[in-house]
């Protein structure tokens, strides 16, 4: 078995080092995404297996500017148009279906052969549901499964002890109460500007979530936006104006941390269903130091979430409910 | 001159009804939107004309279900293969470039031209501030420029007095005080559950933004949230626990309306610093009558819209203001 990530029956194919995609057979498409071109689909390659089951992932490639703007004739896309089929004029808008040539409209492949069930859990669409936590909830159902504490730390402390990604870090502020490290998020190549993602995680250990947080943490929010707008102000020239600053909740690690991204830059998990702001935060806790013990927080769970199976009965309750509509 | 949008220098070329793109010569990008693969290039078709200008926006299209798991070999798409190039395997993570046939693999295009000013000030990615409104930024910039109410909003009493779109109404509430009319958003075809997207427009017309919201009215709140989600499920057959209640601030118009859209639907405007969540306003209400006239609230603004101009200073200011990093 290639991997041990799962708990399905064992794969009995070996890995390929190339593929005849001519003979996938796709069987059920785990995911379409429409504005990012992207699809996931699960299938075999009969000829390798007829039982192991392969994730072809399929990402059309943007448009770089290089290819749009070049004056070298070998490289311009528009020198590799094929035919421009028009579909309809209206005065001066003009609509039409292009074909190009393959090497200037090249798709991003991957290939996950022999895929576990995990592989195909993590790659399909999950039903989402949005939980309306107030206070009470809060208290029964999900502060005892934080306190569990089964989600191990370690990589955070790690950071915190520069026992790991010592070289990543943009800024450390070392006071053990208002103190942070600033780096980049793992999904930030540290370089483009307009996709500029970089995380603040506090030395304090004691901050599991915005649940946690009183007025008497205010001289840490502030001194982490404060001293990381400075930080990239002066190492990535952007200025505080184009930055968005906010945490998760549910956070995806229980270690109080904050994120920043550029402002233009679509990242992921900047719904309002997910992500507050960090000036709203300070300013709730400005207007009431127990605002996040006293306020209704929502917040999206997954179906295959821990957290899931503790509001399911909620979910199906509130879902039952019918609300007369005179 | 082909239309009157304009106060650029007429233009002198006509529209045309097709196009040779290889004498294209594209000069600025207007916008390159790398996640939805889509660019809009400023540029001359020298054989028309030396002076006019067109815009070509390329947006290549989405993969479809059919296409890739249809049987039929002469539209499959993992027949239109010419060519898969290995960039690198680890284990059984294979990754390529694939080379497709031009016509599984199409690009939509519009071309506008000649284009104008106004053409190329709206396909431009304009910058973007956020913006850190408190309380007297609202009272000293941002509520003198709402109440000299220079958008006329006659197209939603239109609504509310049914001389317009009453056959889109999908529930009413007809109360003075907490009455609203839902009905489809103009961005929803009405049909396609999974982008689903209605609005719910207050009958009062005193409410402008948040800002204007207090405890008294909460239970206009609560009849919104709460007579939609029943018309919703009944009528779409959706969950509660799949939708997404916002109001966003600022809003496009200045008369009170929730927006409600399916949770898996990435609708514009659904970003933490545009939406606010109708339970956290419900709750922040609940909390403090007058959260909202003591929050610090931030807001985007385009640098051509009407408050960047009054915000200009403040922006500058805290852009200019160094903060000493240790």
């Amino acid at each position: 078995m290639s991997n041990d990530e799962s708990d399905a029956p064992a794969a009995v194919s070996e890995p390929q080092s190339d593929y005849d995609l001519s003979q996938f057979r796709g069987e059920r498409l785990l995911s379409n995404n429409t504005d990012r071109k992207t699809v996931c689909v699960l299938g075999k390659f009969p000829q390798l297996s007829q039982e192991d089951q392969a994730i072809v992932i399929l990402e059309k490639n943007a448009f770089t500017e290089e290819q749009i703007l070049t004056a070298d004739r070998e490289k311009n896309f528009f020198q590799f148009i094929s035919t421009l089929n028009k579909e309809f004029i209206n005065d001066i808008y003009g609509n039409f279906t292009l074909l190009a040539k393959p090497e200037a409209n090249t798709i991003k492949t991957t290939i996950i052969y022999p895929a576990t069930a995990k592989h195909i859990s993590k790659y399909t669409n999950q039903n989402l549901f949005i939980i309306r936590e107030t206070p009470e909830l809060y208290e029964t159902l999900t502060e005892p499964y934080l306190s569990k504490g089964q989600f191990s730390l370690d990589w955070v402390y790690n950071i915190l002890e520069h026992k790991q990604e010592e070289e990543r870090i943009v800024f450390e502020d070392p006071d053990n109460d208002n103190g942070f490290i600033l780096l980049p998020d793992l999904k930030w190549d540290g370089k483009t500007k307009e996709t500029l993602y970089l995380i603040a995680i506090s030395r304090r250990r004691d901050i599991r979530t915005l649940r946690d947080l009183t007025a008497s943490h205010l001289p840490l929010l502030k001194s982490i936006r404060d001293k990381s707008i400075a930080t990239i102000r002066e190492k990535y020239d952007i200025q505080e104006s184009q930055l968005r600053i906010y945490v998760h909740y549910q956070p995806s690690f229980y270690h109080f941390h904050v994120h920043f991204t550029y402002l233009r830059h679509s990242a992921p998990g900047i719904n309002c269903e997910r992500s507050h702001l960090l000036d709203t935060v300070i300013s709730n806790l400005e207007l009431l130091s127990d605002y996040y013990k006293k306020s209704t927080l929502s917040f999206t769970v997954r179906e295959t979430d821990t957290l899931y199976e503790k509001y399911e009965e909620i979910i199906n309750e509130r879902n039952c409910k019918k609300i007369r509509v005179e």
